[in-house]
């Protein structure tokens, strides 16, 4: 079982646990608001990290992003498998239509 | 292969594709801090998803934002795997080091 | 009368006015997820311009923050102001007193 | 003299203090991209409190925005005057001038 799934179990298994020993548990006591600044603050550190960074900064940032995603996934009950297959539904499209698709 | 490692693939490929047709090339070729930006946009639109959307907009906007943390890695050569082993990494310290590693 | 503050009227009056000629009007027209999404992704431009950028993107990405929070304050009935207000408040107590309740 | 000259005024000679009573000395020390990465960050918590707080916690963040966006711009040796000019400048701009160099 690779490492994201894994962690989205645990996740969702911590998120009961008692809030002074699990920091999923304190952070989900503390309402979506707050699990939702925490993924917005943690995209913010990765754009510093990247710009102003090392790789090894990088790796931290981009990891305490992929956490804070998923614990606010498994709050508005998103499984990660709904992302990864909307990300190869995608996949799936040309790179014509993906271009048709992305010009902002 | 899993989604994530085969999308990590398919943007290394398209980086140096016709910026007419990939997006991935377009956007390689406007820069790091462009890069970065279009991550910290969709770290936004997640956030906003999250709190203002349904669970559709939500699966959209963490896919946008998971396939714009893969183009902005591999900018910076840093492989998925290297994230992934650093959560494997954490996910093995026991619940009470992560708390105390975590209180801010 | 100075600036921010005629601002702040200038976007009241155009709230209400034709989408198709006033960006204000448009942008009300689309919500408050919208507005707030839109001062978000200011804020991160703002961060990339400080970085990466030269002056004068960041004087024109700051003037970007700067007016997309009043079409925010003012979808959500906040005066400039109250925020002002709050400003001096802050400012009136000490540097000690500023210290201590800062630290989190 | 108005709330956002003095503020700025207060930042330039905090800056020298010594960071064990100001949070702006303590903060400038970090350097640059710890400015920016606050200045993100309080966009974060304004788009929050816009779509989850109250109109207090509202004039809170935005507070919070204004004075760590007068922080990152004296670090950056840029004017307030000279954002504000920029907001004239622009307002100046017709309504239809607005949209057209507006639509992106």
């Amino acid at each position: 079982m690779d490492t994201l799934s894994r962690l989205e179990q645990t996740i969702a298994t911590r998120r009961a646990a008692d809030p002074e020993t699990s920091y999923v548990a304190r952070l989900s006591a503390r309402g979506l608001p707050k699990m939702a600044q925490k993924l917005g603050e943690e995209g913010v550190e990765t754009v510093i990290a990247a710009l102003s960074g090392d790789k090894a900064e990088l790796v931290g940032e981009a990891a305490d992003l992929l956490f804070h995603l998923l614990i606010l996934l498994g709050a508005k009950d998103v499984a990660l498998i709904d992302v990864l297959q909307e990300l190869d539904r995608r996949e799936g499209t040309s790179g014509l239509v993906e271009k048709a698709s992305r010009t902002q």
